[in-house]
């Protein structure tokens, strides 16, 4: 287990290009090279736009060379989850069923605010079909497998951006979490992912699944870079009208800040249910090192998970119901049956997810007026084999897929901030711990994760995909 | 076909109370005097306060007596839907399920603020059970005959309340309104009825039946009397949230005012089809008198419709799913099953429905971007025959109760104010027109409604319930 290299990273890539020291062509080539080496073990990229991001590196050496002010990210690759538009490719989200779509007319919010800054995209990400799993195993495109075990899962849906940010393809990459969509993947592939507060980052151009739960969010193996990254996709969108509506102003994290003061507690209760000794003892030891001094509990969170279950099935089967009466077949099966089932579930179970959200939001306000901070597991076990149903847990044999969830849907079913972290923890396989936060409070998540990754208790480890 | 007599208008005998020409238990006697003779045969109440209504009409006398200043409603009496909350009274909402159920602890928001302004509450009127009919006729306490012919419906779900007001029993009455429960009853039975913007008065107190769709408001045979008893409803309440958090500062309509200046439509298009020869009719006689210039429509009407009875069988359905699941023998045949199927829809259509009520808010928005005032008729047809299932239009047998909602729920679902005024035609029965404002206009329906009276356009007729 070795800190990261540091031509891998973001913040230190873009500076390299910026004086001189590495030119974004040599950058982007060396990406280039450690994908076609290496992903075709770990299938996390379904379409690599080589010529046309040599020929973008190339215009940003030319930029710098004319003297022009070069961006943040300048020359530094990235890649996004497929559901994202990116101009003149075909947005599939994961599927068959849109592959004779035309092509995106312009790139999604997101996906511009990044390019905007000097990045690099490098290709698109494989994810679950439609984003409706936690595991990339995708019945059109094959499975992500995880860069610490290939014959293990990625995580999902976003996959393909975890893995390809842990395997050192690229430093950034986005994603999106819908119920958790973000963090299950940051959590199995041992980087970091941020599910910034609902309505704070525009979805403008991102494929939607379940309009009242999906999020963007960046992946990225420091915290630096996450923090960069995030910083530079905020900002107001009239075209997202959730997050027109509701962000308020951005601020620049300040990392070095520390979170002295801050109230930090143990999430307990349904949040420590179900999980393996590995994932309580990350979650353990991230609170102790954020100075936790107390155990406090969400009431209603099992709850909570069970509505939003219910929710994504009724909203997202809602958002397929015309394609599924004429393409059924063309779905990734274990997707459309979700998708069936959660379109057939009673009205009145809508409803009354609907109404739990309202008081569950209230509960998580009133523990907010208390605390500043919650740590919780991000997932209950690490990454299970590919194709693996089941895993053991308390004696019983639990859906492994499923499962993943436990711990992130809550949080997202009312649009706090969350962010994964991968603990240094000396076992085989990586686990990530949430930190959780009031909305809007991104930037305490990400000095909490600085701080922690300051004291060695968080990080990525360095993989051999050279 | 006569001008009502002056002795019936709350606004006449609150002043005549006032200056000693009649004393208010008087009136209150005078009052229960008619009920007694004549509800056998109506049955609009569930619940008479006989001793009590009388006490105080006597305080109300002995107050002024002593020269205390007397409210706007002095000794004026009154009567509210069931599904009001009454100090000391079980509030039963039409039904016996809720029989067992504790007494009150105190009046709902809209009664306390008429017994503040002097009015006398003579008891409870009947209604469909849970509000879910259009018709009053109940299982538990038998139909609510039509004062205009007996052997007829009243309306529902406030038919108590709108035949208590057309037989001169009371000058001002309360109900609520879903998806027509106060437009419909006022139509068939020939009285004034409004239903304010969603939002405007509190619900503080009514039996819920449909939370996004609940409206209280009140009935009265003269406009006058209408105005000043919907401007002493007003209000904020910090306990019914969806009207704390929307209605904006009250103003009393100034009836004086008249129209002048506003632009008026007929609505055409789905508010044309179905109707009877003698709606039709009623609604262009109302635009025309108004001045309408043109015919406009909203084109996703039907669809509106629709969404709207589907949200409010999932809403409805799931509000009484535990009840059901006890108590489901001690329902209405009839309500019974509109809530089970409402509950086993499937979620994808209440989720379909929500997302059409946001882009038919937008529609009828547009709309009210060129004109001021809306004009459709309230119901398609005149009062059916008690029992009778189904009604010949445009040569079809269609069912008469579930039509009668036709042109009123496309309104409710976005929550515009309407106000249904009686059309004075010479025809046998009466028939309501919907004059239909953009939201937190009541004002403007008030005055265009009290144009129509003074025109001799609209009216009550005088009934001899005396």
């Amino acid at each position: 287990m070795n800190a990261l290299p540091a031509e891998h990273d973001a913040n230190t890539l873009a500076a390299q290009v910026r004086d001189g020291t590495r030119s974004a062509g040599d950058v982007v080539r060396d990406a280039l090279d450690r994908i076609r080496r290496h992903d075709a073990i770990l299938n996390c990229f379904t379409l690599l736009r080589e010529d046309e991001a040599l020929a973008e590196a190339d215009a940003v050496d030319r930029a710098i060379a004319r003297g022009q002010a070069a961006g943040p990210l300048s020359g530094v690759p990235f890649a996004v989850k497929n559901l994202f538009d990116v101009t003149g490719v075909t947005t599939i989200a994961g599927s068959s069923v849109l592959a004779g779509a035309p092509p995106a007319p312009r790139d999604a919010d997101a996906v511009a605010r990044l390019r905007r800054a000097g990045a690099v995209l490098l290709g698109c990400l494989n994810m679950d079909e439609f984003a409706y799993g936690f595991s990339t195993e995708n019945a059109h495109h094959g499975d992500t497998a995880n860069p610490h075990d290939p014959s293990r899962i990625a995580g999902g849906s976003s996959g393909g951006s975890a893995a390809a940010v842990a395997a050192g393809f690229v430093p950034l990459s986005l994603g999106s979490d819908t119920n958790g969509s973000i963090r299950v993947p940051a959590s199995l592939c041992g980087v970091y992912g941020l599910k910034p507060t609902f309505g704070r980052l525009s979805r403008r151009g991102a494929f939607p699944f379940v309009h009242s739960l999906d999020h963007v969010g960046p992946f990225a193996r420091t915290v630096r870079d996450l923090s960069l990254c995030y910083d530079l996709m905020q900002g107001s969108d009239p075209e997202d009208p959730a997050q027109a509506r509701r962000a308020p102003e951005p601020a620049t994290p300040d990392l070095e800040q520390g979170i002295d003061g801050s109230r930090v507690a143990l999430l307990g209760g349904w949040f420590r249910r179900g999980a393996s000794a590995q994932a309580l003892r990350a979650a353990d030891r991230v609170a102790a090192a954020l100075g936790a001094a107390e155990t406090v509990e969400l009431p209603d969170a099992e709850r909570a998970r069970s509505a939003a279950f219910c929710l994504t099935g009724a909203e997202g089967g809602a958002l397929h119901r015309d394609r599924l009466a004429t393409d059924m077949d063309r779905y990734d099966p274990a997707v459309r049956d979700r998708l069936l089932a959660g379109l057939l579930q009673p009205a009145g179970v809508a409803v009354e997810a609907q109404r739990l959200r309202s008081s569950f939001r209230a509960q998580a306000r009133d523990l907010f007026g208390r605390v500043d901070l919650l740590v919780a597991p991000a997932t209950p076990f690490p990454a299970v084999r590919r194709g693996q149903a089941t895993i053991e847990l308390d004696g019983q044999q639990v859906p492994a897929r499923a499962n993943m969830g436990l711990y992130t849907q809550p949080i997202s079913f009312i649009g706090l901030p969350a962010l994964s972290v991968p603990v240094l923890d000396g076992e085989d396989l990586p686990i990530g711990v949430q930190i959780i936060g009031r909305p809007w409070d991104e930037a305490l998540l990400l000095r909490a994760a600085s701080a922690l990754e300051r004291a060695g208790i968080v990080g990525c480890r360095t993989l051999n995909f050279r």
